[in-house]
């Protein structure tokens, strides 16, 4: 089965809206060894749209469409499937008494525009929508399966889980079988990673590889196809063993691990409790870890110290020792980090400073200068980095470079290059 | 002129990240007033990217390719363009000293897999990249003008603002003129905006006008064609004006502004200090704040208060309150708005308490219950909230209101629906 996902809207087209759509459904539909031929996005234009439905059921059996279904005049997608499939639209009760449902639950009046997304392809086996309004659409014609959904992906998401994916995996038959794994490393830069790792050829013995870099590090996929699922799960994790003996002090996680979640895990697991210090990051590294469901057994509090003052009077950092060496300074990493560890108690203190641009550096201190300093009970440490001139990058990439200073001191692995 | 824009990497097409680029090209495009007809991603196989490029030229003038221009074995775009434009490939000086420039500074050693990017497609002018490594190449054949750039969103992005967008200008000939604006909206549903707006038609008189929900409120883009650029702009604002009378409270800012950014500078142009307390967004509204260059003029500080002692012990929240009437509680939100207000000295404390799920929740205090604090010298209030089950989105949410809340209080909007 070959698929092909249409996203539909002007605001994908014109960069207003990031397509997380196609990379969700993409996802989804790989994870079921569905091939996917290619995505493509078109404007709310009925013309358009309705050429792309006979693009797509060219090349795919199975073609994935989202947006446009919302209930103003500019949604055009339920209009272009009435036609494409030379249906009628008909009420639907199922769909009538959510949405009816959907408006008392949040004490709202109906509306006659919501009323209307009860109305549906004739066709059409309704996709019911429990966060939202509007109903999508499964429906089967000349062995080609379309399946419409909203844009909103909270509610697009909603639908795969609990009907596309259940049905699409009805009629999937396999014949081969293909594993991807994903191994996330950081701290080391793509070429350098491709040229500890040797002879690639070697290592993948017919396996493919692929160095995908980012400001968070550089995740190496490898796709394995096998005629069974077992012989590629066992080819897939040599390779992954080889990799490790070369390159794994770098490696955090596989697959969808975040370096947040890695170290919420292990602290958990310990019981050990760790308190924060940011100041450049300014709560970027604080969000990090509390996007992790449980982040309030291990995380005791945080500081944004972005004053001087609220360095020294939360954090009890030596005003000599900012008008010495300055506030970005490696022995105020330092102290931060003690600081926090004090006030609250905490197993481990984690602490940031420095310039994160566009403005603020100089020519001994310039933009992208940062020091991270940690202590736990034996140690306390801090490290000097240069990162670049974005102002979001340099956050990003500081948070990354504190939480691997963590995962680091949590699993022993001592500095090098 | 229009554009086809064309992403390679099987990375994309599985989801395992998101086409931003299509975004960023997409949108800086459509600021040329160039239409883009589709956007596509492809796999990083020789013969499917040869044959869109064969399609996209068929109903494009304008490709724009990003990806596979990388120095590791999976990246087949340079020897697909040689391919197909039917060329060779030449060792180009200036792209090879650039490169060995970007070693030296950061005193790495020039491998072979690096120097061999040096090498570039003869019919190509060269775009070069002060960034990274690989270059890009502008080739112009049979009227079409084909873009190639690397998928590194940060290298990409320079060549596009540097060469690629003042080349792009001198080849344009304008004939009628699109303007967009885009008004940001927050705190009101989708429907109810629309609703309130009443007839739409009359409203635009002939304008364009899509509605994009997302978590953090609604926008609104406007699109007016016209045959002068000033006659575009002069109709486009008396459609907002009309907006702005029915739903101007809602209304926070447009285009590319952001809530916090419409924040600092309202802060920084008064001389305002704000200090924040978050538990449940656990740094998120922080990280929000100091995404804005210059945030150290108006923020003084933050704290994560996660655990109970951190709210009592920095904070000066009352153990008896957080007993009688729990952690998650209007008294609560607005004791820690006073209490980080007073002990930073600051002109307002902002503050979040709730529950973002996904556990943690019970009958009386379900996920999704968020209580927001706000205090000035004058007044000292809190709100209570409902929003949904999902944590990620429950923090954007919280993050959100609360920064309308500071926005409203800033601009003497009282509450009101």
């Amino acid at each position: 089965m070959k698929a092909h996902i249409i996203t539909i809207g002007d605001e994908i087209l014109i960069g207003q809206t990031l397509n997380t759509n196609a990379a969700f459904i993409g996802e989804k539909l790989t994870g079921l060894q569905i091939k996917i031929s290619s995505t493509s996005v078109v404007p709310d234009e009925e013309e358009t749209v309705i050429e792309e439905f006979n693009n797509a059921s060219s090349n795919s059996d199975l073609i994935i469409v989202t947006g446009g279904l919302g209930p103003t005049h500019d949604d055009v997608t339920r209009k272009c499937a009435v036609k494409y499939f030379n249906t009628e639209l008909i009420e639907n009760d199922e769909v009538l008494g959510d949405i009816k449902k959907y408006f008392e639950a949040r004490g709202r009046v109906l509306t006659d525009t919501n009323r209307g997304q009860a109305l549906v392809p004739k066709i059409a086996a309704v996709i019911r929508n429990s966060r939202g309004t509007a109903p999508g659409y499964w429906i089967e014609k000349n062995k080609k399966i379309f399946v419409f959904m909203p844009g909103v992906p909270y509610e697009m998401k909603m639908m795969m889980e609990n009907f596309v994916i259940p049905r699409l995996e009805e009629n999937i038959k396999r014949k081969t079988f293909t594993v991807i794994d994903n191994l996330l490393s950081t701290g080391i830069p793509e070429s350098m990673l491709f040229d500890r790792l040797g002879n690639i050829e070697e290592l993948l013995q017919g396996a493919k590889m692929a160095f995908l870099p980012s400001q968070f590090g550089v995740k190496m996929r490898i796709t394995v196809e096998s005629e069974t699922e077992d012989l590629a799960k066992n080819k897939i994790s040599e390779i992954e063993q080889k990799i490790r003996a070369k390159v794994g002090r770098f490696i955090f996680g596989k697959n969808d691990d975040t370096l947040e979640g890695v170290i919420a895990k292990m602290m958990i697991d310990r019981g050990l409790k760790l308190s924060v210090a940011e100041s450049c990051t300014g709560g970027l590294i604080l969000n990090r870890l509390t996007n992790i469901n449980g982040s309030s057994k291990f995380l005791e509090r945080g500081v944004v110290a972005y004053s001087n003052a609220a360095k020294v009077e939360l954090l009890h950092v030596s005003e000599d020792t900012i008008q010495k060496y300055g506030a970005v300074s490696l022995e105020v990493a330092r102290q931060l980090a003690e600081g926090v560890k004090a006030i609250s108690g905490s197993d481990i203190g984690l602490a940031v400073t420095g310039i994160m641009g566009p403005t603020g550096g100089n020519e001994n201190k310039p933009v992208g200068l940062v020091y991270i300093g940690i202590c736990d009970s034996n140690i306390c440490s801090a490290k000097e980095f240069r990162f670049g001139d974005d102002r979001l990058l340099n956050k990003d990439r500081t948070s990354q470079a504190a939480l691997d200073m963590l995962r680091r001191l949590l699993l022993g692995i001592s500095d090098e290059d």
